[in-house]
């Protein structure tokens, strides 16, 4: 995952243009994905896609010639959706389109103008402070104009056409943990998934923040009954614990299972109430919606000081802390996959378990098996009120015990589904 | 405050009586009220409007003629509703009429006996002790006859019929802390609300304690349906701190704004649960009404030792205490009046608030604005089941920045009350 | 009761067979039982009633035709339901029909093997080892034929059809704690309950554990629905706290009886959750009949060291833990008789008590009463909604002062149940 991070770190993502197509081509690669376009100018929502914007060079330039201030150095160093520009002005005159972070003086901040015309440069404020009075060439070779918002998406067929979905943004130039981790992670999730097959269909979806996921609701309304679960993904690779931020409705399955999952792994944690804001959990938990989807992070949104910076590079996300966000991604799908309500076929006293081969025939010893006391309370609580997940919240008892007591029992023609 | 509440002290009040005419006279003089005279043996709810007691003088006076027990020296000294009487008789037959508080030997009793024909006069213990055997001359110069129950109210119109109640009792002697404090309080908030516009119509009454409440649901049977709130003032001067008593409900609005408020505020306070005892919320929150009264005091109901005799004076109570009090119904009926529920217009995925000029439009500045945050939890939660209060306590927000959301976006038309 | 313990002790109890008959014997020579005979072969739910088991005499004899094991020393020497055996043969090969505890190597392990066909001897582990290699005879003078079940019950008619049952099980053989106290404090509960009119009507039920109760239930399956309350009794006798296990329901009136109970009494005790295992409330409470019961023990199931060995012997159980036991049946039963839901009749505004008889006439005066507050908790809560638990948990008053409370409101006409 570390080394797919390192190679989309070059590109110069936005919320529409080429860096969003190059990024999703290596995506490709690992993952076959189905490739949206959508034209500028199409009503989506409240919201309309707006023009695309590319950028091939940008450079500040001082009176020699050098560049001060280079676009090929780092994507970070243009301003999002920066207009063409190509003058020469004083630097008192060129200050009001630099953008520095004064109280981290080394760092290039992220910035963005997507609805508002404007052009402009980021730099470290030490750089700032080191450029002389006078002259200097400003040049951004970029188009604004006419084209699409590209977001694509990777289905894996389940049994059943409800679908679980994984949402990650794709629309951040070169920062590695707000949105590149999120965007390994998915990507080996969906590896990991195609060799199984999954009870729900899981869709994973790559699109640019925010429009892109509106984007995707817009074109997607009548398919969106059929979405039950999902989770965002995003600062999914650096070193802080996990993070879960529920769901809007705040007790939906996927916030039970993910606490579940959480909590009985051991790992240390933090499981969030939701809020309006953060990454596309707002879309999609939007009132008119409210999906039942969450959002899994390591330190969240906004919550260390390399966020949208210069910092927040490849060195910033590890390899072992991506795995460990993947590792608990699919402990928890394999737990959602597999948690159903069943109703007990036999509910009026407990059914002879013994005759039917599953239960310790030999009376009254003193080693009570768990995958017995699991069978006890499927049956107890599977009156079509409880699902499996709250069958092992209530007893206590591994998941994976219980599920495997339903599989028993049901094998038996003892409870349904 | 405090010069209304020594102004009244002197009188003395009763359940019936020309002390509450008199004192309703000095609040008319502070906002116009509407007196409304009940004559006696009228029918209310399961209650009779009693006889009227007028009381013109009272004493005890010794062999050499001397008052030792004087009403004209404090209107406590007379057993409230007593008889008329005019006899001499020795100290051991007198003492069956005599009250006093033997563990709190210098303070003055306050004694009432509505409903059981009685006379008897109330003194301190130190006095009693100090009184040699022999005659004295009892005389108290009352009347008790069919007359009127007095009450009274003062209305401020609203922007809807629906009401809010504020109820205090004044049927008090000269107690200060124990109902004087509250009707000071309760006319001071009526003047400060007569000079705004609020939403609800603002309904004050001043009233004697239990018959009178009783009265007054009994002749407003038919309108007490538009009652949506309300909150009882009681010993609302002395120096402790803020208590709150949730209505019968526990949960109603009412009761959420006062822990709000109390608790947004910084106040040391107390919230504590309904009981069926205390003041006149017991009638307003009596099962077959069930209204969402509260009550507001400082040290509550009996919690202090003052209570009920004739330490409870004008040096008891306190400007700023009384001050306090009114600051915090001000703050509460601020969040009460501006509290309502909204349905957010454009629910599916967010809308684009930076078209409409609500949103900061330079992305990815790391000063998220308290402003903008209100906004998207607004329209996060207008799914009309969500107050602006819930969304205040939901965020963490201040109402305030909650309420100026809503107002904003109720503006732009992206949500409806 | 523990003479009724040491008296039953020796009797070798099973889910069938005279030793239950025995039992029930000499608990009827206590309280009047009626007792059933279910043929083996009866449909039951989901069993079978089995055949029936008896047995006369077994042993292990060495070569010098010593008893090395020996039944008449105590019933738990047998595993339970042990086909007849007589034969001869080295220890070797009978080692596979020996139960020891090798963890507790001087006891006596209690085994069983109801549904599948087997034979064999419990002994301490001590005993097998000072065993020399050799031939032994090995004889089980045991038939297990058709035959019947058999329970018992006993009931003391009520005011109302509605019941409460309370079970114990009788189906183990010499064992003190787990089986014989409850039996005991069943039995005493049954006569002091029987010198009153109680409400409810109360069924005693002493069944063998799992196939009794599940006969019961499936015999009365048309009367299941008059079930309102229930109580299973076991491990009643040892020296630990009480402990109360919920019924599945988790809040039925019983599991706030009990917890009310024994919270209000001061007792050092435990109130668990809901399992589906132990006793048979697993039967009771399985979710096709749901019934609100719960258990009552000492130290529960399975939780003690003396559990299911022979030392859980009379020694093991005291007169004083029965009698503690029996004392907060008592004291729930009380509760739960008198614990009825009313309504005012006069919900708007209070009811004037005093011209009933019902308040203290002379206002003021500092010591509030309990009855009196017990009577405005009663008015206020009555609205059909709340028991008198409710309004004595609510309010803190003993449940006592509430219901007396009660008694005299409904004197007065002021409330209907």
């Amino acid at each position: 995952m570390h080394a797919l991070v390192e190679r989309l770190y070059p590109l110069c993502r936005s919320i529409t243009g080429d860096g969003v197509r190059a990024t999703l081509d290596i995506v490709g690669e690992y993952i076959p994905l189905r490739v949206h376009e959508v034209p500028t100018g199409t009503q989506v929502l409240d919201w309309t896609v707006p023009q695309e914007w590319n950028i091939r060079d940008a450079y500040v330039a001082d009176a020699a010639g050098d560049r001060v201030v280079d676009f090929r150095a780092s994507s970070l160093h243009v301003l999002g959706y920066s207009l063409p520009v190509s003058r020469t002005m004083p630097l008192s005159e060129l200050r009001a389109h630099l953008h520095t972070l004064p109280e981290q003086p080394s760092l290039v901040p992220y910035r963005t103008s997507y609805y508002k015309p404007d052009w402009g440069f980021c730099l470290a404020q030490e750089t700032l402070d080191a450029l002389p009075d006078g002259e200097y060439e400003v040049r951004i070779d970029s188009t604004l104009a006419d084209g699409h918002l590209t977001y694509a998406e990777h289905v894996i067929p389940g049994q059943v056409p409800d679908e679980v979905i994984v949402s990650c943004h794709v629309c951040h130039p070169s920062l590695a943990n707000d949105n590149l981790a999120g965007v390994a992670v998915a990507t080996y999730l969906a590896r990991a998934l195609a060799r199984t097959t999954p009870y729900y269909t899981y869709r994973f979806i790559f699109a640019p923040g925010t429009i892109g996921a509106i984007t995707w609701l817009a074109r997607n309304a009548e398919r969106i009954d059929r979405v039950k679960h999902g989770l965002v993904l995003a600062c999914a690779g650096d070193s802080g614990d996990l993070t879960y931020k529920r769901s809007r409705r705040g007790d939906a399955e996927i916030d039970r299972v993910l606490r579940h999952v959480l909590t009985a792994s051991g790992r240390p944690h933090t499981v969030n109430e939701f809020t309006p804001y953060g990454y596309d959990e707002r879309q999609y938990c939007s009132p008119g919606f409210d999906l039942g989807v969450g959002s899994l992070s390591r330190t969240p949104y906004a919550g260390y000081p390399e966020y949208h910076t210069s910092a927040d590079d490849p060195d910033f996300v590890s390899p072992e802390a991506m795995a460990d966000t993947l590792a608990v991604c699919r402990e928890a799908f394999a737990v959602l996959d597999r948690n159903r309500t069943y109703t007990n076929l036999s509910p009026y006293g407990e059914p002879q378990l013994g005759r039917r081969g599953l239960y310790d025939a030999l009376g009254g010893r003193s080693d009570t098996k768990q995958a017995q006391l699991a069978m006890l309370w499927v049956l107890s609580l599977s009156d079509g009120g409880h699902s499996l997940l709250d069958v092992a919240e209530r007893s206590g008892l591994p998941f994976d015990a219980v599920a495997g007591a339903a599989d028993a029992l049901h094998g038996a023609g003892l409870i349904k589904a």
